[in-house]
């Protein structure tokens, strides 16, 4: 009871790593809407495992077929339901699994709560789960760039922290391209911090260790007014966005924890008239007031933990709760976030048309 | 259409800063629980304006009412509905603001989505709102207290950083007590900083600025399971709880952002038998694994941004988007963490119980 | 958890009829709307007892207050909340039924969901909980009325049926109006059935006992495409609304029962161009195919079983399981539907502007 | 945004009749339950086209393929993804209902709402997305089989009438068997009746016309308790799960319709101490007290019109308005309700467990 997000467009996922597919239904999609399969394939494509030499070698690949909800290429207004099949399942690899729990993996919790836990692979919990929200969020992401006319929707996520090697202050100043981010396999568009990451994940791998990192997401072209007051604030819902992701550990927008060691006098954003219309001149309440969009740069980071498979033998007990040791082995990614990135583009992109939707249908419908 | 928080356990909130009331509908409150109109004001109390020297000294009882749900001093499963009249209403304390857009607040934002708004104290943006969450959030408590007989759920939060000043590392190796937290205005349970914090506070106000903070709220007796797969991981909603409060811009669980700069052989918690059962070495994990509580205590910090408010003139535009200033008065919270702690704990409260009730439904109803 | 209606434009209810108030709340409400509470309580007066010799002589005022949501005389898109309160309560009047149950009332069932029930009049059960329907009905029909210039949306419901005096056939070939249908206290818009209506309730009334009846609502003006395909058809939804309310057994739309009975060369409407549109020659579908409005008119009845409350001794048992006879007292209804036209125009229009307002966010928003 | 039913136990179909499958994801199933995909099979088997002389000749096998949400035979608690595919698709036979509007069905509607449709077969609107929740109320009849040791929750629909061939009064006097039931092709327990039904509907067809028709459903085993005061009554959300339902335009539970035409004095169902527990003497409020299960037999009434296919030429008007003639051709059932006993079933076994479900939650979770 917990595998559905958003109100108006909505996705519920399904599926297990190591079962026959996973995949997504997607309710309330706009009808009219052209879509080709080719445009939801691009950003799995972002996700897929394998994709370079920085990632997990697992072999997948993820090849969408839709279902339903498209008629001589275009939405109907109908459910959308997309699936992929799992193809690279190793009956046997799990053994292990089955009888012991990994640390800081869902294994034990999965078994406390459901008594009953498919162990291959981490069964749901895998972060192949979120093959459907990519799906999803590529039809959001291109309902967004089409919303506006005037103004497309953009949203950017980039990898800013690979364990300790960050980007250098400024060095975000303008909007990066989504070419600037794809140069490199980890994704940051700085390029010589994106080579001492990669060098760092390498290292680390070598090791068969793992390391944690940052996303920073930007998003242009949201217009003033999305989100609403008390509980649904845009970056609530933005933050359960990201904290609903594996090994998400943080949440911050605009200033955010720095935001804390700050006066009042040296955080607000004064109010000018530029461009014709209210802006801000600087931005640390990273686009959204009150919780609601001010037509500035939404900007916020998520927090990623070190990936917790680790080649390394590491203490754990099993399903009766006797001490054992876990052996080192297994596929996995060293570093999570270069293929996260699309994940939170996606999750960011079905936020925020969702509240688009929201805020249409309670202010733009009728004219007092 | 962003008034409702919670599934099972649900609560709608109402009312504006300097309307006739604020008030709460609290839905799915478990039958038969005994429940005094003093229990919730108890919680109230605690956030009260004027209760000290360091918060604004806007006069308000904020005395409850309970209205419906309750017979002979029980609940009876139907909703509880609860009001608390405004009663130090300032006519014309807020003309300026009926013009200016006061920097940081929600003044614009507001305009820009509904094209009308009450521009008195902030409308439905006044902190005031979180009144109803507080009324709510008591209910809640006392629930979790009986859940479960051998262990209550207790939930504590507490003002661990103003400004630049934070408890030193490992001051809150033990579960604070209440009373430790409700010792000093500033509600730290750390005397030494407590009393550097209020020095900061009135500092600060003294040059009629503001500044920011960061709460830790801990929780224990939590029993593993609570949680859902995929959205609604329990630390999302406790994400999401929290980034709905006014002021708020981070969320971290765990090992948080922190967590992003180690490797996953520092990272991971290792399994143990302890007290007979499954517990972890170490709790980087924050009591939460795969988005399902382990048994841990659940540890999280929420950052503050500085009041909005501050005694000094500020640039800005007015509803005609012609820059102004605005002029320095009012009353407000140099500081808002000492308050924020109690809505915290209600937040924590709610999120719990409603996972709680979610996962009986699922998981405890049916034998097989 | 039960106490909410509509997924945009929300209504919650509360209160029992002998607790100090009962209200609702209403959420999703489109801003700048003017509204005076004037508009509101036009409608509950419509409802409320004590209008008529042929209700309940039950002595309440029920002056409606609002408490948020407006703002000079306008709504401001945050949560309208209305309360009434109960002021004809009478202490002691009900001692009997704490220990009996009132053959189909909810007496006993409350008692078996809850443990616990206020005895009093009902309690939650009571027929008072519409009263926050009917005030948030007011707006919703206020707002229906302004949402297309250049046809408004009425609804008009009516008595049709008590007991077996029905209206002919062909009697409601027009659309009633409010006058006609307000010139009778039975609220039947044929004026001879009307007053045979009346003369049944008062001589059933004058043996302590009680009828049923039915009650028509025809509604005009919604556009073609209200309605969702699958579950959320607009005839599930007024279905689901009609069967909320208290002493409702059956709902039928369009042919309805009579049209299990036809061929389908008998019961299809053959389309047909007419007023430059799409229109139907006949309207056996009630105005709703597949779940969508076509733009005729909505039709469709709804059944009320008498009041269960008689003033005659009869057979029950106590709470304790034993027998027992319930002695014949109280003020009731003879016959509901009078009373309760208000109340299934209230539904419809909550129904139909949550959809019209659901339609526009998937449907209108976009432009593909 | 319609396509998803159920608060707790909740099922989101999805599919076309003419696309490449139907399916469904039912998210919130307990775990632990044994579960082959051969139960799922048993009812779509009774669903199926083709499988007597008096239903549609549409050629299709309808396996359904599970995907996710079971483990070694066990569900885990995790979503269940059922997809069946569609097999007789027959590409241009629905040529002319790209062009012109068939009447009584979905096609004008679905293009007023959406501005696209997918014509082949109705496209969304067929009665094939009932397969999504035959497969899902399969799952959840069994889980309600079994829900309490000492009393099995049965769920038994029947066709009571056809055309204007009903079952004679008292004929289901008792609750009838499975068996009864599938004896003969239109599913009516009384034989004689059964035999005049089928042969009726064999002389409609013949002529190429289609008449409607009538199902009951009673259901037995349900403990006193579920079902929610005010707006998720029982009977409310059973009125919404069958008027959701294709061809249906009517509901009644209980006394229905004629309940109207009683005197409460002959309506009010005495209490009475009985085997044991608190039972009614009689059984007007069919099951439902105040909208609360009371422990009686629920027995509700489904009213379906003819089908809208007849094989007759109708008038109508193509899609730029213009008149036009249908043809007369296609497969169809002559009468729909055969097939949708089990469809009545799956949607009451729906209700009754979210129910379930929900009371629990709320009612049995805590001990005060």
């Amino acid at each position: 009871m917990s595998n559905r997000f958003g109100q108006l467009f909505s996705v519920t996922t399904w599926g297990e790593s190591h079962g026959p597919a996973v995949g997504v239904v997607v309710d309330g999609c706009p009808p009219r809407l052209p879509l080709a399969v080719s445009e939801i394939q691009a950003d799995l494509d972002r996700r897929r495992p394998g994709q370079s030499d920085i990632v997990t070698p697992r072999k997948e690949e993820d090849r969408v077929e839709i279902l339903s909800g498209l008629f001589e290429g275009r939405t109907t207004g109908t459910p959308i339901a997309m699936l992929v099949r799992n193809s690279d399942a190793r009956p046997g690899a799990y053994d292990e699994m089955r009888e012991k729990f990994r640390p800081s993996h869902a294994d034990y919790t999965y078994q406390a709560k459901f008594g009953i836990r498919d162990h291959q692979g981490g069964g749901r919990s895998s972060a192949r789960e979120t093959i459907g929200r990519v799906a999803a969020g590529a039809i959001a992401r291109k309902i967004l760039a089409q919303a506006n006319p005037d103004q497309p929707v953009e949203i950017r996520a980039f990898v800013s922290q690979v364990h300790d090697i960050a980007m250098p202050v400024g060095a975000a100043a303008t909007f990066p391209t989504l070419a600037e981010i794809e140069a490199t396999a980890v994704r940051c568009p700085h390029p010589a911090t994106a080579a001492a990451m990669i060098e760092r994940i390498k290292q680390v791998r070598s090791t068969g260790d793992s390391v944690g990192g940052i996303i920073q997401c930007r998003i242009r072209g949201v217009p003033p007014g999305l989100g609403e007051p008390a509980f649904d604030r845009l970056e609530a819902d933005l933050g359960k966005a990201m904290l609903s992701l594996p090994a998400t550990k943080g949440f911050e927008i605009g200033s955010g924890f720095a935001g804390a060691r700050l006066k009042g006098s040296e955080h607000n954003d004064a109010f000018e008239s530029r461009d014709g219309r209210v802006r801000t001149a600087t931005n640390r309440s990273g686009g959204v007031q009150g919780g609601i969009s001010n037509g500035e740069e939404i900007v916020f980071n998520v927090a990623f933990k070190p990936t917790a498979t680790i080649l390394q033998p590491q203490k754990t007990v099993d399903v009766r709760g006797n001490p054992t040791e876990l052996a080192a082995r297994g596929r996995h990614d060293p570093c999570v976030v270069p293929r996260a990135v699309v994940i939170v583009e996606a999750m960011a992109a079905l936020v925020i048309l969702d509240h688009w939707m929201r805020h249409a249908a309670q202010n733009q419908l009728f004219k007092f």
